[in-house]
C-alpha cells in the first residue's frame, strides 16, 4: 500500500465517527511573535505579561485567533485535503485560555453528512474540539466543508444533516476569560477609552486601515499553523487552475462563487454592534454581539455589504461573533 | 462620537503635555528570533547566553534597535498618525539592558511645536521615553514630525522650538552596558579582532554586503513594532498616491524630496569613525562616534554621501550614533 | 588595513587548520518558531513537549536540520564567502539531541585542498563540527566547496583528497535518540501508523505537495541562521550576473551545471528507501536508509532521476540519509 497520504474522501466518513488528529503542538512564545509579525494584533492582555497579571490573568494568554488556528490546522489532513469548498462555520466557543507552554491537540466527531445529487461530492459536518493533555476543552466548533468522492458509486456513511444554533447564547460565553479586576484595567495602556456601556446596538465602526497580503505571509502563517491546504503552497499547479493563483482565502461558499483572496490584494473591515447581553454571574464584563465585514481592495467607509442573492465581488467575510468588554 | 480613532492633529497638541502610549509590551525571545530572521544581526552578546553572561551579563540582552522600534512603535498611534513627514531624531540614548521577559511601555512629552507659513500643517517635537514597570527607563529620544492639521483655522497648541544638541555626548553614555569583563570577551567568537583602540577617526569602512528588501519583510518588520503607520500595509491607497507603491522608508524629510526605498531595491551601508571618546568611570571600553550611511541600488565602496544642498538620490539615510567597544 | 571582511580565499587555507567561528548561539522557542513557519515539519516529537516526555526527551529537541543550518551559517564567512561552487556533503551525524536554551559554536578543520588546473579556484574540505559550551557535539559533517584564488600565482596550502565514506554507517546512528519508550509512542497523533517494519528496501514514496518559494522566505530562513552568503540578499549585483535572480540553491556542482532555483519556483519530492539496518544495542528503533530527490516545477508522481551523465533540469537536490524508526 502507498504510503502516500491521500486524505479522507466523502464515501470514508462514517456519522458518529470520532478522529483523533495528528501533531500535538506546545505553543511558544515564538509562535506568538510570529503570530504577531504575520497580524498586528495590539490587544494589551495578549502583548503585556504585566497588563494580564494586573487584571487577573496569571500572565498573557494566546490570541484566540492564533489558538483556533492551530486547532483548525490539526483537522485538515483528516478532514478537508480533499474539500472543493469551505462551506461554514458555527457554534464556535473559546472554552478556556491557553498560555505560552500548554500543549494542544485536536478531535473531531463527525456529526452530519450529506451526499450532492451529482453523487460527486458530499457535504461533512465536523464537531472539532482543541484540548490540553489533561483534558481541558479549549475551543469547539462544527464546521461544514464539501468533499470530493474517491467513486462515485461508493455509498455514503450516512445521511443526516444536523440543526446547527444561528448564533452562540450568551449565557455560554466567558469560560475563556477569568474574572477580571476591572480597578485595574487601564484604558489608556489598552488604547480605548471604550467600555461596555459605551457601545450601542447598530453602532457601525470602520476599521478604516487596508493591510495587503504578501505570498510570503499567508504562506508563512499557515506553516504556523501547521496546516497542509495545498492550494496555499503550489503555484505550478494553481497556475493550471481556474484562478491561476494560489489561494489565500475563499474562491467558494455554499456553491455560491464568492470573491477570492489572492496576494497583492488589500484587506480593508467594519464592525458593526449586533447585540448587547449580560454574562451570567459576570458583573464586570458584559457581551457585545459584533458582525465583522471584510473586503478586498474597497474601502469599508460606506459599510459595504452583499446585497440580497446578489454577492458584491468585494466581500470576502461576514463573521459574526461575541466578544467580552469590560464594564 | 465615532469610535473610528483618526489619530492628532497638530492642533490636538500642547506643549508640557504627557501622552501615555497604549499596548504595553512584554518582549520574548520569539521578538528577538523574528528580528534575527528580518535583520540578521551577528552580534556575540545578543546572540549567545553564553558569551553574554562570561562578560557580565545575566543573560543575551535584547538588541538596542528592537527596543528602539518597539518603543517607537507604540508613539505612532498617537503622535504621527496624521504625519506627511519625519523630520529627525537627536539625544536618543539607551539606558539599561532590556532582557527577553521585560516589558515595555512608552510615553512621549511634547517639548515643541511649530506651525507652518501654510497653516496646513506644524511640526511636533515630542522627547519618548521607553520604560520597563518599575519605571526603569530603557531609552530616551527626540523625535520632530510634520502632522496635519485638521482645520487650518484651528489656533496651535504653542509655538516654542526646543533646542537640541548636535551629537549625544559621551560623558552620558554606558547607562545600557554592565561593566564588561573584556578578558572573557571571546574576540574570535565575536567575529572581529578589532578593540576601540584599533579604529582611527576618519576611518571608513564599506559593508560590501548589499540587502534587498521585499514587502513582506517590512510589513512584518512593522506589525512585530506593532507600528501602524498606515504607509507600509496598503497597497491599494497607496497605488492612488504620489509612488503607486507602499513605502518601506524616507520619501520626505524636512520639505526636501528624500529618496523613498520602495520594495525590491538593494540597500548597502559604510561607516566612517567620526571621533573616539573615554566614558567616565569605564576603563574597559571606550566610545567611537560613528556615522553610518546607507544608500539604495548602488555599492559603498566611494563611500558616497549627499552633496552639499543637492540630494544623492541613492543616498537614504546619514546616521551619526555612538557605540561603545571592548578594549 | 581595512576592516571591510574580504572572506578567505583559497590560498588561506592550510590542512590540518582548525578555524573556530565567530557568533556563538543560544537556540530558543522563537528560533523554533519560525523555523516551523518556513519549512511546515509536523514532527510530533519536535512538535510537542508532552508527546517527547512521554517517549523518553526531557522536552521536545530541536529539529535537526534545524540545528544543521544554523552550524552551517557559522561556517559561511570562513569557508564559503569566497565559493563559486558547494560541490557536496559527506559523513554528517548527528551526534547529540539540541533542546530550546543550548547554545550551538562551530569549528572546522581544513581535512584536504585541491588547486584547479586553472590556478584560478581550487577545492576545500572541511569536517565541521558544531558544540554545546561543555564540549558535546551536536553534529558533524564534511563538505567540500570550490574557493575562488585571490592571486592565481600564490601556492596552494596543501595538496590531499581525504578519503571519505560512501554512506554513513549504521552502526555509528543513534547518538542523538535518547532509548525511546516505543510503547507510549502514540502513532495517530504521530501521523503515520507505519513503523521500521512496515517499510521496504525498494519502496518509493511521492511527497506530491509542492510548495512555492518566495524571496522573503529563503532571506528571512538565510538570517535566521546567520548565513551570510551574499548571493541570497542582493538583487542589484544578481541582476548583472549570471543568472539576473537571487539564487535560493544550486546553480553549480562539480564543475557541471546544475538546475538553480528561484523564488516563485515550486519544490517537489519523492523519496526510496534504500536499505534497513539494526542501531547496535537498540532493539526500539531501526534505521531506514532514504534516498530523497526534490524538483522544481515538475510532480514527482513518477520519481523522477538524474539520468546518468545527462541532468534532468528539474532535479534539484538528491539526498542520502538515515532515519530512526520507531518498531
Amino acid at each position: 500500500m502507498s504510503k502516500t497520504g491521500a486524505g479522507n474522501f466523502f464515501e470514508d466518513f462514517r456519522i458518529g465517527e470520532v478522529i483523533r488528529h495528528a501533531t500535538p503542538r506546545t505553543i511558544t512564545v515564538g509562535d506568538v511573535a510570529l503570530y504577531n509579525g504575520l497580524f498586528g494584533p495590539r490587544f494589551a492582555v495578549q502583548s503585556s505579561d504585566v497588563f494580564a497579571r494586573a487584571i487577573g490573568y496569571p500572565c498573557s494568554p494566546v490570541d484566540d485567533l492564533l489558538v483556533f488556528h492551530v486547532v483548525f490546522g490539526k483537522t485538515v489532513p483528516d478532514i478537508s485535503l480533499n474539500a472543493v469548498a469551505n462551506l461554514g462555520y458555527a457554534a464556535c466557543r473559546v472554552l478556556s485560555p491557553v498560555y505560552p507552554g500548554d500543549t494542544l491537540s485536536a478531535e473531531s466527531e463527525v456529526i452530519g453528512l450529506k451526499e450532492n445529487s451529482s453523487r460527486k461530492t458530499g457535504i461533512v459536518f465536523v464537531r472539532s474540539t482543541g484540548c490540553k493533555p489533561d483534558g481541558t476543552k479549549v475551543l469547539e466548533y462544527v464546521r461544514w466543508v464539501m468533499v470530493r468522492k474517491r467513486d462515485e458509486a461508493a455509498p455514503a456513511g450516512g445521511d443526516h444533516v444536523p440543526r446547527l444554533p444561528e448564533a452562540v447564547l450568551a449565557s455560554t460565553l466567558g469560560d475563556a476569560c477569568p474574572r477580571i479586576d476591572v480597578a485595574s484595567y487601564d484604558f489608556t495602556l489598552a488604547g480605548s477609552p471604550y467600555r461596555f456601556g459605551d457601545y450601542q446596538v447598530g453602532e457601525k465602526i470602520d476599521h478604516v486601515d487596508g493591510v495587503t497580503v504578501e505570498e510570503a505571509e499567508h504562506q508563512i502563517a499557515t506553516r504556523l499553523y501547521q496546516n497542509t491546504a495545498r492550494i496555499h503552497f503550489d503555484q505550478f499547479s494553481a497556475a493550471q487552475g481556474r484562478f491561476g493563483r494560489r489561494l489565500i482565502y475563499g474562491g467558494h461558499n455554499g456553491g455560491r462563487h464568492v470573491s477570492p483572496l489572492f496576494a497583492g490584494s488589500t484587506v480593508f473591515a467594519w464592525s458593526e454592534v449586533l447585540s448587547r447581553a449580560e454574562v451570567p454571574g459576570r458583573d464586570e464584563v458584559g457581551a457585545l454581539r459584533l458582525r465583522t465585514v471584510a473586503t478586498k481592495d474597497r474601502s469599508c467607509a460606506d459599510f459595504p455589504l452583499k446585497a440580497g442573492e446578489e454577492d458584491d465581488p468585494a466581500v470576502l467575510l461576514d463573521l459574526d461573533y461575541w466578544v467580552l468588554m469590560p464594564r
